[in-house]
Formats: structure tokens, sequence, C-alpha cells
């Protein structure tokens, strides 16, 4: 191995303030493990709740956040078969589902929750928990893959079976939704985004969306987004922010429409009125990132789409903190954070 | 035809004070209707609330309530030709949804709501709005199926894949919920069903029921049920009540597992936490009876089944109010009134 | 009406010299009809079987061939609510399909079949089986969508789910051919086309064909595939010919992968190895064109998604027996007959 | 370990006259494998072909065939998490598909293929490719399930959405067609059997078909199988046959029907005519076994169901001749062999 020292960022404790950078040994990867050194990971805002001590209120300390990691395979296992040293990988965060259902009992083995995460120089990922980089994007970008891209692509192509010609709503103008307009329009559906920012919608126009709302001049986006389908209502909404928000999405579904709950921006509850729910047959469908299959499907369709990933903000690894707290500003896309 | 009178109830006003016997003309089959002489009439418990004036407000007055009903071809429209005179005929409540997705806009042609319902001698069908009456099953049973039956068969045998060995828990003991159970015991799930009655649990037990559960004695219904699976969880509920019901039967639920909402006997809103519905990826569905091709395929299923539907009690054409006010009492199956 | 004389083409027996044009009486609509006064019709291959008399050979004479066109509505039955006169409308060709599952006896009501054809300047279709013309498309345009592009559509986006970035390799460049490669560009998916030319091949690229392969010059077109897709295989065939092409198609395939008979162009048998069949997990699926809420939605995709169907030659009506003889010239696109 | 000594049955070449009993020394496993003392094997058809040479033609020998086996845990790798010391496990013949689709290139880990079969004393499985036997199966039992039972309940139950009251053929009375027979019976599909021998069509009653066809006396039983359906025909055949028999199954389904293959016990080949294809909308699917995850579903629904597997004769050790000849005897159900 090229360094015998690991630079990581540590949790202490909870707070910004009891994150901070240390030196450790670099791990010894298992029969089965490939031992990575990192080059570029990216944040999600579910690693500023843990930050803050409201994901997982009885996390064990020290502990490395953050899930998503691009790198380069620098060791393998004796007993490992599908990666060799020299490849460029990504870990798959909920590293014990590789196709189907989820395992029964999920989060035993997700990177950056009950195993360890990836502000390291080195991390291992387990063979059957890693994929191949699409060769076609840079380091920055495809460490945004792992969580944001996926729970877009699994919302929008997995879980549900897109139609094209019909009309997705998009939630804001983060990491997840620009990756969910970006696949939307590759499929070929009408893809309507909302946001607070005419600037921000204007953005979005450029990479594709069929239409913007801004929600803060539109507070009745659902009433908007239903003119906008003749009254019909769109067929598939994406929710980021839950609460009373969920009871707009809602409103602004066609009949048959599914609500993919992807994200608890605003609220960790879910309300709903029980008629319109029955009369329009409406599915509402809660979901974790996704598994490994579809990560390579995904990975496929990117090279083949020729799709790029938004990135918003590029921090170094000293930068740590500043990035975190950079979450906070309503980023356009993807905060990645370059580790070597 | 055999009569020239038409002895129907009809409501003038909300109240059932207010719904009361009439005589009128026998209606006039168009090009393409049936002309049906009813033999019997089930409620559902949204009759009561539509008498009552809770689930349709801006009803148009008079009224002729219900719509379940089983009866005779007497007469056909010049241009039928999928029924004959003399056969025995079951309503399709939704008239216009033959198969597949549901009309855009739903309840423009539906039976005891927006088109006449079924307490009256004679009724008028669309022939694309009719099936055969299974020929196993007596008028009083057979009056049964068009909301109860394909509503259940609809949640668990349409808008779900079952597999055989997994858990479903229906609630109540209610018309649906006894075809529910029925169903799921005929297609090799295991059925849990919950009451507040142990002599009811004991009679759902004789009818197939692998496990019940009294919330009365037991509130923490869903710990129970948890624990019948060894923690895992139920793989479907059928969730007949809404409100805070609805967030004990999303924590009954296992990975993966579905929520059909097909009854509001409780409240009008639904509620829950979002974590353990993105962590569990649960799906929650709300559903509105069923199309034609269902019912056809139900009906397939209950002669090869011999399933006999369990009636609670039968009233006669003159008993309608009484019939109305048992709703109320908790029946075990269903209410039939005969009219011929 | 504007005209009591209707001009149409009809068989008097087998063999193009016994299609004749004719006068006759504008025809009635019923109550649930439309009368439409046709402006463009399409041809299929299909219709030269007919007229020779290979595919139904106990038609009844006289007989009015062809299934799609597209007009405007000038009369409309008294029980008419779905449509009004001057809406320009396309016919659903199996007429009594409207969703979900085909009827058990297929071809009781299908247009150019069972029921008459197109090739009139009048025809009457039901108002259940008729959808509104995109109106970005021009009259010559609509008229080729009933058949050749909701075959293309149904194999693509309702029989199957397509998976953005898959392989789909469809067979020549006809009319459904270029539908499904439009389609499957606009899905995300990567089509290689087939053909005997290198000239045609040129211009499937230019309709979005990621490749193409002469199977004159590259007569083992299924290695050529599979050497295309890095030994793995394409996801999705589109079999138009049958015989001993559906082996390579099969060899052709990817594990899971899945083989769409839409096309009997050279035999009328299917036949293949069952060892790859099973190991290989393949799905072969015979398909026969589509039901109308397929096509409804397929014409909002065609207007989401800007698709112009590629024309390759118009006649007018009185040249009806030269564009039935150019249907064997392999033409590139559709064949179209003005009749207005 | 409890013993040094392992014996095996080892083909040193092709021919049942090659295949002997050996010692060996007992396999050591891995970090994330278990040891498995055996307790019964149980044979299929294919494991006659290998034998024979017919189906693995470049085997390379020493070699020991079979596929299916139960034991007990005696010994675990240092990384083995999901099992213990003392369980008694089934293995997974796929060794590496846990669940969704197959790996991209099949059989490179499959038991008794790839890997080495199960006519040992002590066998290997990696831990990731075994299930807990069900508890209510003896050992001769459970023996029975990894192909046969798999098969079966992956045609009926994964593969295909089973609805109650439809129509399956099942072909013969081996051990694939019993199992699946009984579980389509307690899916509450009604189950067609046929046979060459009316004593089996009466024993296949008692377990629950609706209808038996003896296809000697009967030799159109594909006609017959449509008059006991009113001349709609049966929804799902399971092929075990192939050649010529396909076109009669074919021409057994209903209009939207499914053909599974899943046998070729008479012909390496398969033909359709494609007209009946195309018009019924068929789909025929080849299937291999199936996933894990289907295994684990499967035994779960044994346990449920209280479906015990039927065995035709149990052999000693000693007596593997005799076992594989009586293969060829059309057993009635299983042929297992007791290794302790």
């Amino acid at each position: 191995m090229s360094t015998q020292i690991n630079r990581s960022w540590q949790m202490s404790g909870f707070g910004l303030s009891r994150l901070s950078q240390t030196q450790g040994k670099v791990p010894e990867p298992g029969p089965r493990d490939l031992l990575v050194r990192t080059r570029a990971v990216s944040l999600n805002y579910k690693d500023k709740m843990i930050v803050d001590g409201v994901l997982i209120p009885d996390l064990t300390f020290p502990f490395v956040p953050t899930s998503d990691a691009v790198g380069e395979v620098v060791a393998v296992g004796g007993a490992v078969t599908r990666f060799q040293v020299g490849q460029r990988v990504l870990g798959q965060v909920i590293a014990d589902w590789p196709d189907g259902d989820a395992p029964p009992v999920l989060h035993k083995h997700t990177l950056g929750s009950s195993l360890p995460g990836m502000l390291s120089e080195h991390v291992i990922f387990g063979e059957d928990a890693a994929v191949l980089a699409p060769p076609s994007l840079s380091d920055i970008e495809a460490a945004t893959l792992p969580i944001a891209a996926l729970t877009a692509w699994f919302a929008l192509a997995e879980a549900t079976r897109p139609v094209a010609g019909q009309t997705v709503l998009v939630q804001g103008t983060g990491g997840v939704s620009l990756f969910a307009l970006q696949f939307a329009t590759a499929f070929g559906l009408r893809a309507i985004v909302t946001s607070s920012s005419d600037e921000k919608l204007e953005r979005a126009k450029k990479l594709g969306a069929w239409q913007g709302i801004n929600y803060r001049t539109q507070p009745a986006w659902d009433e908007v987004a239903r003119e906008l389908t003749n009254g019909l209502g769109v067929n598939h909404v994406l929710e980021m922010v839950g609460g009373d928000n969920a009871r707009r999405s809602l409103n602004a579904l066609a009949a048959d429409g599914r609500l993919s709950i992807i994200g608890l921006l605003g609220s960790m509850e879910l309300s709903f009125p029980i008629l319109p729910f029955m009369r329009n047959r409406i599915v509402v469908q809660g979901l974790s990132i996704g598994h490994r299959r579809a990560f390579e499907r995904m990975n496929q369709a990117i090279e083949t789409l020729a799709i790029k990933p938004v990135i918003d903000t590029v921090f170094g690894f000293d930068e740590v903190p500043q990035a975190m707290q950079h979450l906070e500003s309503g980023p356009f896309g993807k905060i990645v954070i370059t580790t070597s």
C-alpha cells in the first residue's frame, strides 16, 4: 500500500464542532473485501442530520460519516473474484442488498450508518457491495451517484414503470431532484420542477424541465400542476418534504398516480385525506435508495444517455465543515469533497 | 313486462326518516341496456353514510340509494349482444370501468352515486356493466358480491401479487373483511383477523383465520401481529378504519409490506411517521372497488373455490330502515334485503 | 352529410386484379357510432396478405380491405357522448379491446377483418373504438398510427418494461420497425437495426439507431449483435420474420431477454432450441396490436416527444393497386393513400 | 469432525457403469462456507442425462453428480454469520443467484454442474447459497425441494401471477409435476394433469387435481383440455416435454395464456405456428429453477400449507445405480437416496 497513514474525518459526538480530522491505520481487507483509495466523496442532506444527531440518535463514537465515495481498488482479499486492483469503483450503500427485495431487517450493513462512512482516504467495500464507476464520468461526478442518483433512478425506473409522455413532478433542485429531472427527461417523461427561485427554475429548464413552478410566488403549486396537465393531474410525484407538503402532492396527482417518498426535508410525518386517496387509487411508496443490480443498470444508462451529474460546489478534504454547512444553503445539485 | 308498477325506496333528503317507499314507473332500457327485476340487494356501510348525508353532501333528491343487486334480465335494448332475457346478473358498480386503469374522472357512472341505486324492483344496467351471477350462489348470497367481495378480491388478487405462505391482516368482521379472510385462505395466505369480540374471532377461525387478535383486550394489536410473525411483521394489511389505526397498521407491516386502504369506518384522515415508511419501503394503496374483468375473474374463483358469502341478516323489502340501522350494530358479514 | 355517394375499394375475390373502386351509399351510424369522412389511409403488409388470400382464406366478399384511417367526424349516433362532429379521429383496430386483457375470443370486432376496412370515403367507428388524432401530426402522418405505431408501442412500452440503457434490436426498416426505433430512442434505449441495405442503415442512424447491421453482408447478425454488447446479448428483439430468423433472434438475446413476435414476413412457423431458452430464462411473447388505452397513452407520448412518422410514399385514392404493389418493394417507413 | 473419511459416488467417465463409490477426504470449508453432513439426496431426470453424457458433454472427471441434498451443518468458516453448526440446511442449486435477475452468465456456480454434486457424505455450501430446511418435513421429504419443488414454485408463483380460479395444465406425474399440482391446488387454481396411466391420474386426483387426461387414450389432449374449459383453453401450461408436444400445449392455451418451459424430456427443440401465438398473445417462458429468496418464500408456504412432497422410492447409499435406473421407469414423485 502506498501509505501507512489513513486520514479521516471522525465524529467524537454530535454537532459539527465535534467532527474533526484524525489519522489512523489503513484498514485491512477481509477475504472478500476491497481496499479502496478514495478520490471523491459526495454529501447528502442526511449526512448533516447524522452529524447533528437528528437521524441516528444512538450512534456510537468515534464515527466516520457520509456514504458516497468513488475510489481506486488498491488491494483485494484472497477470495475476491469480482474486482481487480486498479479498477475504479463505487460503494453500494445498502451493502447487503444485491437485487430483488431488501433484506428483512434493513440497515444492518449500510455505509455511513451501521458500517463506517466514506470521509477517509482509505475505505473497505465488500466485493459484493461495489460496482464499477461509469467511465464517462470524472471522479467528482461519479462520487455523486451512490445515494442521490440511485434514489432518483430507483423511484423512476425500478419501483415504477415509466410510460413516456406521462408527467412527473420533482420537488426542488437538490441532488436527488436534479438526477430525477435528468432521468425523467431521458425516459421521455414530462418533468415539472418546483423551486422557490425563478433563477433555479430557469437552470432546471436548461436541464430539460418541461415546466417550472415557483412555490413561493404560487403556494398552491398543486393547483398549478393540475392546470398544466389540463386538470388531469400529474402521474408521479417525488416527495422530498413530507408533512403538509405531501397533502399538496396528493392533490396534484392524477387518477392511478403515484407518490414516491424519498425525502424528509420538512417533516417526520405524512398525512393525507382518505377519500381522494381511495377515489383516485393513489399509490404512496416509501423508498430506501436501491439495490446493486439497479446501480449497475443505472450506470449503463448514464453511459448510454450521456448524463452528467450537476455539481454545485467542490471542496477540498480540509474543508469538510464548510461543505457540511453548505448543505443548508439550498445547493443546486451535489456537493463533493475531493480526497486526494 | 310483468308489472307496470316499480316499487322503490327513495331519499327525499338526508336522514333515515326521509327514506321512504314509493311507487313509480318501470324504467325503459336504452339500446344497449338491460332491464333487471331485482331479487336481492345488499347493504354497505357507505350506504348509511350516504343516507346520513356524510359521504355525498351535494346529492340531488329524490335519490334511490345502495349499489349491490342481483336480478333477472326481463328485457334488453335493441343493440344488446352480451346478455339475454332470463339470465341472472349482477351490476358492475363503477359502470364505466371494464378493465385496466379506471376512467380518468371516476364516479361519473357509479351505481348508487351518480347513477340511481338498487333499492327498486326494477333497475337498469348497461350491458357492458353487468356480469353473470355465479350459479353456485343463492340470490341472497350473490347480492353481496358487487362491492364487498370485489373490493376484497381486488385488494388481494388484482392490485397486489399474493404469494402463498405470506401473512395478511384483516381488520374486523364486516362484509369486506370476511370476504378478504375467505379469499386469503383460499390463496394459501395466513390470515390474521382483528375484532373487539372473542366470539367473532372464534367464528373467523372457523372460516379459516390463522390467528385472531382482540383489539379491545390487546390495544397494541400491531405488536401482537409482529410477535405472531416472529418479529418480521405481516406482508399485507387491509385498512378498514383510517386515522391513528393506520399508524398501527404501518407498524404491523414487514419490510416491503403493503397497506391497502379500503375503508374509512373511523376517520377521514390518514397519517404516518415518515421514517419507517422509507426504511421498510412500504406501499400504501387506495382502492375503489374494482373493474368488470376482475369481477368476472372473481366469480370464476368463487365457483372453483366453493366460497359462500357470510350473511349476517336478511330483511324483507319493507324492512329497509331496520336493515340500515342494523349496519351500525357491527354485523358479522353482510346484510341483505330481498326484493321479490 | 356533404355527399350521398361513398367511394370505396372493394375485393370481389382474392388477388389484386379483383380489387376495384365502387360507389355505394354512405353508411348510417348506429346510436353509439361515429360516421367519419376519411382523409388518409395507411397500408400494412398484412393488407397485401389479405388481398392475396393468404391471411384470411375464408373471407366473405365483397370486402373493403385495410385497417388504418384518420378522418373527421361528420355525424354521430344519438347516444354518443365521447366525440363531437368536427373532431379528427383514428379508429381503434381491435374495436372491442378498451384496456387490460383482450377479449377472450379475438378478432370478432376488428377493422379490416371481421369489420369492414378503411378504403372508403366514409367509415363507421364505434365511439368506444376511436381516439383523437395527435394535433401535431398531419393527416398523412396520423394515418400511420393504428397498427404500425401501436404495435411497436405496445411491444416496447406496454407488454414489457423498458429500462433506459438497455439494448433493443429492431429487424428491418418497415413501418413497425421505424416506429420501434423512434420509440426506443425516445425511451433512452440503445437500438440496433438490421437491414439488407447500407443506405437504409444510414437513414436509420439519422433517426437515432445506435448501431446498424447489414444482414446480407453479415448473415450471422446475431453474433454481431452479441459482439456489440460485449458478449452479453441484447435485452429485447422485435421479431418481424419468424422461421429460422427467430433462432438467430434467440441467440442474440441476453439472459432474461425478451423476444416480441410482431411480424411474420418470412414464415408461419417459429422454432427454437430448448436449452438456451431455459438456461437464459427467455420470454417469447406474441402480440396483437394493442388496446385503446395504450393508443391514447402513445398519442400523448407522440406529442410530448415530437415524434414524426416516417412516410415512404403517398398515393392518391385512384392509385390503390400501385400502393398495394409498393408494399412488396421494401419501403422505408409507411405507405399512405389520401382519400380526399 | 466426526469422520475423516468421505464416501462419494463419482463419475470417471460417461455411462452408469463408470459411476462408482469412492472414499476421499472431508472437504475444508472456506471462510464463508458451510460443511454439511448430508442425510438425503434426491434425483432429477437431468442427473441421468449428465451421467449418460447427454446434457454436459464437456464435463471434467472425476465428477460427483446430482444437485439436491439436505444435511446438517457440522462446521462453518470463520466469516460465516447466517448459519450455525447443528442447523438442517438445503443447498441453493444456482449458488450465485440470491434474488431478482439471475447472474448474466449462468451456471458458473451451480451445484452438480460447475460445482461438485451432492452424492457425498460431506458437501460444501456457501453460506449465501443455503436455506433452512422446512421443520415440518422429514429428511427424505426435504431432500426433494432444491430443484423439483423450486422449479414448480418459481413457474407458478414467482415468474407468473397466479389468479385463483384459473386453470393450469401439468404434464405428467414426475417430481416437478406433482409439486406443481400441489402448489396450484393450494393457490386456488384448477389443475389438469396429463398422464399415460389412469392409475396415476387417480392418484393425482387424490392430491387435488381437478381433471386428468390420459394422453395415450386421448392423444389430442389439447382438445380435451379446451373442452374441459368450455372452449376457452387453459391459462397456464407447464411444458415438460418439448418438440411437437409444445404445439399441443400452445393449442391448449387460452388467450393471454402462458407456457412455462421447465422440462425437456422428449426433445431438444420447440416449434410453434406463429399466427395463434400472435392472435392469442401467448407468452412462452424458459425457466432455470429459481433464486434463493424464492426458495425461502416456498419453504414458508410449504409450512403454512402443510404440503408433503410425494416420494416414489427411497434407496440406500449403496443403491445409487439402481436409483438412477429407476428414473427411467416413470416414477410418481421423487426418488431419494439416504446418505446416513
